[in-house]
Formats: structure tokens, sequence, C-alpha cells
């Protein structure tokens, strides 16, 4: 790893907390209208609505929330009162409003790792939202450019790293997603270090990469992995 | 305007037709919700939702139909029925379905400048929706850059141009909002030009300009501004 000139960071599950809001959310959606079907139907209800609607949506809280709006009307066969669609929007809106929490080796490896690379963060979602965490985070005076995306395909690393004027070689990507944010990477011959988080969306994780990269448990093992002493591969 | 080199265009409203949906959609809101009260106070109760949100949601469709369902919920006391909340639902989410027309002059003038300028859109809103517009307008092709922004603030005008390697005189914006595409250029040192469009959200054009700028009633008329040969300054 001792190419490596600009290190890539996705931001949600990688730099601060976010599936779990979304979780929660889920629960509060499924304990709202228990009284129509089981979790488990309102879960599958619900992610068949996302799935529908993220062409048109794409991702963040308020498609998040309008998704759950959608599946409650069509689940209650238009029977929920107004009071409970109230109560469902402030549930998704809400994590919109969730503090910034860190994920451990953030604050500590960020700071040393600014010395010796160009930092960037590549991140998709709500352009808004995104910059908030970011701005929220303190963590803004590291990185020399931050990248929001609708999606993250290999179309959209290649033109940003024609931009940042470097070859795939000398760029790595850290995130959780190996849907976006290591398979793409390594497709284009990039590096790739993948953290997994314990809440990942199904929709995130549905393949599997055949191109070798890294896995580390936190952010904390990522300057000895670049140092080049270890070897992590998977 | 001889030292023109590169030429920002807002995008709603400025290259396509967009407030006219988001006013269609708010006639068929006031239609659905007339029995609790006039279509004026509608409209009242609607736009200080959207003031309230703005900061927490930002702008475009998906921000606009949350904004349509908290209003009837909270103007009907909770009593609106699931069944209309679904209708505004889809008046709201569908203004993103809504086909790219383009307004006059675009698709003949952006061809004639690209010969001799670097052209760029410089547009808010959501993410997805303003590249699936670019790509549904069939103008990809003239921009050397799109910039997505949540605001169109100063020190966004001024990162940009940094980005883009100019001096602030070398830049021209050209758009249909006072706010947001003139006035900040402008105070940067900018070039301006405006074209007015007749569905102009009041949120765009509360505040006028103290610097003098140019204003024309279509873009056919730009290319001729550009070589010096009338002034139409306000």
């Amino acid at each position: 790893m001792k190419a490596i000139q600009i290190i890539g960071f996705d931001a949600d599950d990688t730099l601060w907390v976010n599936g779990q809001y979304f979780k929660f959310a889920e629960k509060a959606f499924t304990s709202l209208l228990i009284s129509y079907m089981s979790k488990e139907q309102l879960i599958k209800e619900l992610y068949s609505t996302e799935m529908k609607n993220m062409k048109l949506y794409g991702y963040g809280a308020m498609a998040f929330t309008l998704s759950l709006i959608e599946t409650a009307i069509r689940i209650s066969k238009g029977k929920v009162s107004s009071e409970i669609i109230k109560e469902i929007m402030d549930v998704g809106t809400g994590i919109l409003r969730q503090p910034v929490v860190l994920l451990p080796g953030v604050s500590e490896v960020l700071p040393e790792l600014f010395n010796n690379y160009k930092l960037i963060v590549v991140t998709k979602g709500d352009l808004l939202d995104q910059e908030r965490k970011l701005e929220n985070s303190g963590l803004l005076r590291y990185f020399h450019h931050i990248e929001v995306v609708s999606e993250k395909h290999e179309s959209n690393y290649s033109k940003l790293i024609e931009l940042l004027g470097i070859n795939p070689e000398e760029f790595l990507m850290v995130g959780n997603s190996l849907k976006s944010d290591i398979i793409p990477v390594l497709s284009i011959g990039g590096n790739a270090v993948h953290i997994p988080q314990e809440e990942v969306w199904i929709h995130e994780n549905s393949i599997k990469p055949e191109l070798s990269f890294f896995e580390l448990t936190s952010l904390f093992e990522l300057p000895e992995l670049l140092s080049g002493d270890k070897v992590y591969s998977v």
C-alpha cells in the first residue's frame, strides 16, 4: 500500500453512525402498524416500496420517509389515520435531526493520516444532509475534497480519480458497503478497505467481490495497514 | 463582456420548465383541501411549512411533498383521510416524473456558445433529480462541469471559480433568480445575466440587487450581449 496518494472515505456508517437511526425508525414504524401485519411482513413491504422508489427518490431520509408513508397507506388499505401518518413522518424526518456520532478510530486516525495523504469524502445520498453532518462532525478541516454522488458506480469513481489527477492504483477507498465502496473501486483498478458495520442495509451487501481487498474491524487499524507492516487481505 | 471565459447556467427555470410543475401541484393541493380553508390561506400555510422545513429539507420535490403532507394534516387538525394524503403525495412526487421541456433559445444558443466558452451548470436542489433532468435534456454534451449545491451562497460561487482556475470577472452567471443567480455572483465580482420567468417562487426574488447586471427576455439574446454590440444593463 505504499503507492497510495489519496484516501477516499465513505461517510454514513464509515465515519459516523447512520444505519442505526434507520433501524430505530423502522422499529417505530412497525410498532405503529403492528395491528395490520407482523413486523417481518411490514419490513418486507417497506423494502419493496423502497426498491420501487429508488430510481426516482434515491437515498436518504426524505426518500425513506416518503416510502414509510406510502407503505403505511397501502398495507392499511387507506385505513391508517392521519395522526399515525404524522407520527410516521416525524419518525422518518427525525433521522435528519440525529446527532453526528463518530465511529471508533475516526477522530484519532484522520488527523494522523492527514499529514501523509490527501483525504477526501465520497458519499451518496441527500446533499444537504451530508453537508450538515460533515459540518457537525468537526472533520471538515481534514478533507481536501467532498464528493456527493447520487450513486457510487464505477463511472463516478473514474471521473473523480481523473479530476484528482491520479492513477487508480494510487487511490484507496475505505467504506462499509461492498456494493458501493469496494466492488466499483476494485473494478477500475483502485484499492479498497472494507470496515463492516453491524447495521447494514441488505441492499448494500447483496453481492460479493471477486477481486481481493482488505478487511479491518475499525479505522484504528488503517495506519498500520498503510505502512505495510501487516497484510489483512481477504 | 469580452473578458468572459466561463458561463454558468442555472438549470430549473433557466434551461428548462420547473416552477410551473410546482404551481400545478400547488393548485391540485388546494383543490383537494378546499373544504378546510380558502386557496389563499392554504398557500400561505404551505409556504410557512416550507420555510420552517427549509434548513432541514432543502429544495426539491421530495422536500415539497413532505411539506404538502405536513400542511394537510395540520390544517385539517388530523381529519384529512389517508386517501387524500396519498393523492397529495402523488401530486408532489409526480413532479419528479415530469418531462424536461427546454426554455426558448436553449437548444439554439448552447451549441453556439459552446464553440467560444466553457459552459457549466450551477444548480441547487435534489442531486438525483438534477442529474436525471440533465440526462433527459440532451444538453450534457455542452457542459464542461456540473455543480449541484445545497445553497447558492457567495462562498459556493467563490469556491467554484477557484476550482475552475479563473478570476471572478471572467465568470458570467445566467439565471432566473435574483437571490440565487444574480446577487451572490455580483457580490464576489462576477458578471450576471437575469432572464426572468413568469413562475417565480416568492422565496427567490425577495431581495433586489444593488450592483448592476443585465436583463434579457430569453436566451436568444445572450450571444449578441456577449459580442458586445448592445448594452442591456439594468
